[in-house]
């Protein structure tokens, strides 16, 4: 009776006390009855709403995945429906996404993973021995030699408090002789070790001999979690001393949403657009010192190659990006997933890690640096198994002992990811079975995306009213558009930013799905859309071409 | 010399500035061997220390992977080396992951994952047909009747914001014919949408017709991402409105961690002991009265059945829940992860989906519900793949949109993790060529699992001492540790608890590894330790008889 009286209190209908729905009262029968005729009656206020929700969630903005890629689905559903468009399919150049424009997976990677999912294919005669090797190695893990990353680092003096247990309990897993399954049992919060051992290889292979140690590197859901993940353990303060985060403008919209959720201080500087989107270290200086009215900046993030801008940075211009850190004390984070994407025959990929090493050790061993690589992008292209890893420097002892305390929380990254990430840092090398075509299908890919970088900036810049950078690496066009003052006028009419209002144009109009400029910041009064460079030839120069008609139409249009 | 001016008024030493580490001034090869000898002088302050860090990740406890995890692994590595122990290994019964204590994976499931990762197997004769027909339905994903969730569900009158564009986006993306390989794209952010479907036709059947709506669906990256997703959107004010969320003591640490980094109110409910650690709702009462005095409370999170406490909760409790939850207007998390770890006669698992809608719609269309589950537990025991969903009834449309948004900020859960869960919810049925494999491997599992739960209980109860309560569900006993006065001061003299004293003791004489009480919560002055009942029936078995030996003596040492 006391619930049926807190019911009557609260105004709501009196019910029967329990067995509530067995037996149910006249009365409640009757309510139920206007409960089916009007059911918003019955609806008291929700807990979670809008203005009751997170505000630092609400405030998030993802642009990538946000109200353009929603239109191009309806537009799909009345495509379905037999709705009659001036096009027969959306083609969905948001979102860099290789494997469903098309791009076929690498052999060799899908082999070892089917192996290691199901390992009574290592009788099967139909794989390759290389495979069955790198295979064997995963699910056995740790092999002989997995103590070796237990010792301390030469040099480096550092022992994560939590790491070396963490590193055996790992290996217990895996020596036990009946295991052959390991990608069904939690891995090690930080990641399997003798994955981290191939990542620690592959990272000293690629730097030229400057030495990685396995106990700095730390498998992750994605790059995008590496790095939710850092800047959560750096964000502190309250007031004027809140962390600041510098991040690039244009930048991939993580970073705002991540700092956004973590109530940090997003710190803006600009890359300069009419020097093909490079960083100017005046430029940064600019940005930290107006934001030391307001927040305590501390943190420091570089994409490269740049995502949306397609930069490649110089490695003078990564000397001054790392001394400028230094000077600052700021924690630098360094994007580097594109590393495999570059494209201008100019340009070439050079690591923060080991630009920094080769400023000697009043940078290698103060400068602290987290970067971050993943299975997403590159050759592979493989998103869906949300593989990557973080490699930190100078992390305080503590702090890694932190760090694996909050990763552990979510118990490991998912094992296919790991194993995944292990076939991108330790593929197949010449005098193996498998290199010949591993080799075949990667530069068949790379060879592609370069064609078609080239064909993208020449084919843009031939369209009056659009300027577009060389796409020197990543994946995108992040071309500049003049939008004139009138369709400024309409979107404004439309509560619209006005490359929202152009890209949506676009997309009604020729069925083409980029993302506007505005959802990764651009300099005031510019406009600007990404779009990937993933659809095959022959697609991508019809959507280059349907995009400068439509442009041209555009401009006449609102002349 | 900018640079080297601004090295100097810091105190370091001035070095050429770039490019730095290609060529050196002697003064700097001077400096850099005087480093070598003193690194410690060339280190500055770090920006990232325990002082600076975030705060609220500082606060974060996670026993399960604790201090004692780290001693397990120094001593495993102290083993490896040779040195003498009164054992000859650890038994690690600290984390429920069943593979690592050596349960076989089930092999249709693996079998499916397989062919998701490599279609090429599809023209294999060694895998069977039903196995086959689930990858191809995963691979093409919405095959014909994708569209069926994109209309509202009859009488929610509901529709996310963000849903059905993002359902359609991942129809496009498989409908695309050439596509075979999906796993390797990204998902739509809230999950693939067959699988989706197929959640929620094993939750009504599951619930014996309480309907299930698709779009209610959300795949996460095992249940830990679920339960901090949206733990993370319903954390908001400030002061006496902080959000307070309940949840029960002894907990699963998950949840005291994702608080914690909310920075959001701990509401402590506590489960009855005496009554084979029931859920008592007066308890409830009594809790979130005097929260109201600090806090907002706004969340009520159920574990069902109990990790670590093992119970599996009533009809008429779990009514009672939801009828209190619908009184004080809290928002129900029910983590439902061992909903198939049932091993008591005398109880069944009841859903809170279920029992709500049972109740009628006063309160079916008004409680806010969101229940969790996981491919990590019940028979399957897939921990590495990290596979979970989660529902949500009632949700608000606008929140849906909320957390789609926030879910797209990482893209999406792992692939292969959707396609395991897509297994444990659509498994072979009778008449399908693998039915009877896959029901002889799930029911030697499960029945192993009751065995070990009834011998559990039946050893512990023997030891004088140890009090043990009916291990009804999931893989966990907890039991009740008499820790005699004199080992309570011991246990202050070296500043650790006294049950994590007891732990350790334990673990260093006998090599077994349990998780204290206190990483789970419990009454001031009783002491427990959680111990997974994964080990197989005969290591089991030993390893109760060594805690029984450790336990006597260590009463009698402390007397």
């Amino acid at each position: 009776m006391q619930r049926a009286a807190a019911l009557v209190r609260r105004g709501c209908c009196p019910r029967t006390p329990g067995p509530w729905g067995r037996s149910q009262s006249s009365a409640a029968a009757e309510a139920s009855a206007v409960l089916k005729v009007r059911p918003e009656r019955s609806r008291r206020e929700r807990i979670l709403t809008l203005e009751s929700m997170n505000p630092q969630v609400k405030a998030v903005e993802y642009a990538v995945r946000g109200p353009i890629v929603l239109k191009a689905g309806e537009i799909e559903l009345e495509l379905q429906r037999g709705i009659k468009k001036p096009f027969t399919e959306v083609i969905r150049a948001n979102i860099g996404d290789a494997q469903a424009m098309g791009q076929q997976p690498i052999t060799f990677l899908r082999q070892v993973m089917a192996l290691c999912t199901y390992p009574n294919l290592l009788d099967s005669p139909s794989f390759p021995e290389d495979a069955k090797k790198r295979a064997r190695r995963i699910l056995q893990a740790c092999g002989g030699n997995s103590l070796g990353s237990v010792e301390p680092c030469a040099g480096s003096g550092d022992k994560a408090v939590a790491s070396p247990a963490e590193v055996i309990y790992m290996f217990r897993m895996c020596m036990t002789p009946r295991r052959m399954d390991e990608t069904g049992s939690y891995s090690a919060s930080q990641g399997v070790n003798c994955i981290r051992e191939d990542v620690a290889a592959y990272i000293t292979r690629r730097d030229g001999g400057v030495p990685a140690d396995p106990d700095n590197i730390y498998l992750t859901t994605g790059a995008s979690d590496g790095i939710s993940t850092i800047l959560k353990i750096l964000v502190s303060g309250g007031g004027k001393s809140r962390t600041g985060v510098m991040i690039p403008i244009p930048q991939y919209p993580l970073y705002s949403a991540v700092i956004s959720e973590l109530d940090a201080i997003q710190v803006n500087y600009y890359l300069d657009e009419d020097n093909c989107w490079a960083l100017n270290v005046n430029e940064l200086r600019r940005a930290v010192q107006e934001a030391k009215d307001h927040c305590d900046p501390k943190v420091l993030c570089i994409i490269n190659p740049g995502n949306p801008t397609g930069q490649v940075q110089s490695r003078k211009c990564i000397e001054d990006v790392i001394h400028f850190a230094w000077e600052e004390k700021l924690f630098l984070l360094a994007d580097e997933v594109y590393q495999d994407n570059v494209y201008s025959p100019d340009c070439r990929f050079h690591s923060f890690k080991k630009v920094l090493y080769e400023m000697g050790p009043e940078y290698s061993s103060n400068v602290e640096l987290a970067s971050f690589h993943s299975t997403s992008k590159g050759y592979m292209g493989e998103c869906g198994y949300r593989g990557g890893y973080m490699e930190v420097i100078n992390l305080h002892p503590e702090i890694k002992g932190q760090l694996v305390k909050l990763l552990s929380v979510r118990l490991c990254p998912p094992v296919s990811g790991q194993a995944a990430m292990d076939i991108v840092v330790n593929p197949p090398v010449p005098g193996e079975e498998s290199f010949e075509q591993f080799h075949r299908e990667k530069e068949s890919v790379l060879g592609n995306l370069a064609k078609k970088a080239k064909l993208t900036e020449d084919l843009f810049n031939q369209v009056p009213g659009i300027h577009c950078n060389p796409l020197q690496g990543a994946m995108y066009a992040f071309p500049r558009i003049f939008i004139p003052s009138k369709a400024v006028e309409a979107a404004q009419a439309h509560k619209m930013a006005p490359d929202m209002f152009y890209c949506m144009k676009l997309l009604e109009e020729t069925g083409i799905c980029v993302v506007p400029g505005s959802g990764f910041g651009q300099r005031e009064g510019t406009y600007h859309f990404r779009m990937t460079i993933l659809p095959p030839v022959e697609k991508l120069k019809t959507v280059l071409q349907k995009v400068k008609d439509f442009h041209i139409k555009f401009l006449e249009k609102y002349a």
